[in-house]
């Protein structure tokens, strides 16, 4: 989980970071921080950070030496995880993300790509017209990349995958076989930000996009990278076009999404899920295994395994066709 | 309807079909197979498929020679059909289909593209910067292509016509007058496959786009191609921005397509529809003529000529506003 | 709100425009005729049109010399606005439009767009490669433009912007430190034209986006300009990826509107306003400052300051909780 791709600035002294949130915590003795990562991924020396309940199953087993958190919520904490106490945990979260990741706030174009053609993949790579190449970027054996595509730096490519035209693609990891059809962006930055009267606070984005094996991608679909975590398309699972993923969602194997499905961010699909068109589900959900959710769907909690649910807000499916009939 | 541009590798004799897709029918004297299409077009000589009562009409009048379908509905197709019975028929037809058309599976980038000045279209058409044409491309006169654009091989577009920028077409047969603005994607394959553990069967999508006079699609819509058929867009009949238009759909003329909507595939409107935005048809549903559907709505079923539709699942306009007083 | 782009080829006599209308109305005398706008902003020596008594409060107070108006409305104008009777204002309006802007029908490309590299902005702005800038475009310090994008004629792009890669813009005024994300559309021709068998009349689109300081705009957003006002985005509002924006829709300040949202055209929203993704809102409504919007919402009313909202029709959100709990 932790990510490949940008620059950690780190490590930081703990009072270094207190202080550029003008924390008012007691004296805390002075202790090298290594990173910032969330709950599950962060170890020894690293600070994580804690803002709702519904996390605690994963607060109570964190590694991390310190947790941003509440007042009310930091009794979940093990003793090895020291709390720092916060009235705005998730902006706390984001300023200290943004000392340790300073090029994750905003995605301006890729300076250092340049021509296929001048780089080492000019006749490793069947390419079209006008491909560019980042720095830092792999691609296995036996890709196309169509015309005008750009592979920004800290991408890695497996073999055997065709990437389509006009395709944009930045921090991410794809696997093996996999399709990513025309006019795609795969791995901005993600939607995230404090608002913050004239002048919004940017969320970090330090996660990555990975995209499995066999996995298909359709035209003109947009999969932002995770902010804290990272943003995952399960193998095999293959999306429609014109599809939003927003940061943090993680898609199981052997999923089927239909034409302009979105995805608030931070939801979790199971495997084998089916969604039909224009559905959305919300934000920090859990959707099980083997689901079929129908066209125009609005999912706002979370669906067991192998349920069949449709309707905004999205019920049973014998329930919806009852009551529609 | 006979697709103008995929190279058909045929014929074949119908038992190596079948031993391809594993038959287990009785044995069948030699035949040669010239192609496969859908129960409407095929004729003589030609294998189909029928797979769903709701096609017994078509069934019943079919030309075919062969026609895989199930035990259950062998018994509509005429005497001049020989039925292939299949436990998958639309897995088997994708199977057949493959072997006549390899190369309409995927959507690998048109390696054939050319920069336009290099090309016969120089001088012919005004053109923006970076503009390529595939091989097998006609431009009628008095057209305009902006900068990027990328007109892959077999497309055929008539006079008088503007496409913008940053579009791609490809398998496409755009008539006289048509408007395709900035960023659309027209001519991709359909998103059609089994679901299969680990690797999807794709569906060979050997249909074409057909654009019909005066027409005008809005910015960064997808319309994909058919898969056995084709996908129609009538004449003078407009489009707003970010529409999807899946495989085998065919609107009439006249109609006004509002921002967003989808369309699933193989559904059928008629003339002078009008659509708001956000609005999604489900597949294979038929809309008769100068029907209206109110923004918004999910439109699971068919729908009469003059109607005025509105909600999720649509019903008559009447009914939902009173409903929601 | 007189536009700064599109070329007026006035002034016109009054019995010129009324002529090519086909107008019956009783003799006028000969005036000459500067402009056409809205109720709003037009002045003296000016024409402007009066459909709806929705706006029967700017009639009142309309400054232009001539209306065109219904039987109905004429009387609402005041004395020194002269009513220009008609059966189809809008027609009547929009054909009067193209005379005066004959440019503002079509969105053919930007032929006058050249390299980056042939323009003084070649040094002054840290850009990609292949990116294309029209003829009467400023752009301010500290900007950066992202591969493949294209900035056409009639754009001022003020300080510290961020464009990114395969964008294009056109007739809009872009203000300082707005970030546009890649594969937007910007500027674009409203969806706007009167029905018209075989052949629709297309109406002009003569006004242009605003986007306002600190703002920003996720990939693959399509913002349209206005047909006879301007579309506005407010200072540091946010919109996310795959957004659709029509004509004449103005939005407040500190916004945030997340993914896949649409807009009809013509509707104003105030400052502080959330809206969920995949909501939608309808055509010429009003919606207050401080309002929230559940995603798939359907706006099809005015909504008041303050409130909250969801469903489809989006109605009170805790009538929405309470009858689907």
């Amino acid at each position: 989980m932790s990510n490949p791709f940008f620059k950690n600035t780190g490590p930081y002294n703990i009072n270094f970071l207190l202080n550029n949130i003008g924390s008012k915590n007691q004296s805390i003795n002075d202790h090298e921080i290594i990173d910032i990562k969330d709950l599950n991924s962060s170890h020894n020396n690293e600070i994580t950070f804690f803002h709702s309940k519904k996390y605690y199953d994963l607060a109570r087993n964190t590694k991390a030496s310190f947790c941003i958190t509440t007042d009310n919520l930091k009794s979940f904490l093990p003793k090895t995880c020291k709390p720092i106490t916060s009235k705005n945990v998730l902006l706390d979260t984001a300023k200290i993300t943004q000392i340790f990741y300073p090029d994750s706030v905003n995605d301006n174009f890729d300076n250092s790509a340049d021509y296929i053609d001048h780089t080492e993949y000019k006749d490793k790579v069947k390419h079209g017209k006008n491909v560019l190449i980042g720095k830092n970027v792999k691609i296995g054996s036996n890709c196309l990349i169509g015309h005008n595509s750009i592979i920004e730096k800290n991408v890695s490519i497996g073999d055997n995958c065709s990437i389509g035209s006009n395709v944009i693609i930045r921090n991410s990891l794809i696997k093996n076989n996999v399709h990513i059809l025309d006019g795609c962006v795969i791995g901005k930055k993600g939607f995230g930000f404090f608002p913050n009267k004239n002048s919004n606070f940017k969320y970090p984005q330090v996660g990555i996009v990975i995209i499995e094996e066999n996995a298909e991608i359709g035209c003109g679909s947009t999969i932002d990278r995770g902010s804290l975590s990272n943003t995952i398309i399960g193998k095999n699972t293959f999306l429609d076009n014109q599809i939003h993923i927003a940061h943090n969602v993680k898609i199981g194997e052997n999923c089927i999404i239909a034409g302009q499905v979105g995805f608030a961010g931070s939801s979790t699909l199971g495997n084998n899920v089916m969604i039909g068109g224009q559905a959305g589900i919300s934000g920090h959900l859990k959707v099980g295994n083997n689901v079929q959710i129908g066209g125009g769907s609005g999912v706002i909690k979370n669906i067991p395994d192998n349920s069949k649910v449709m309707g905004y807000p999205a019920k049973d499916l014998k329930n919806f066709i009852r009551e529609n009939k």
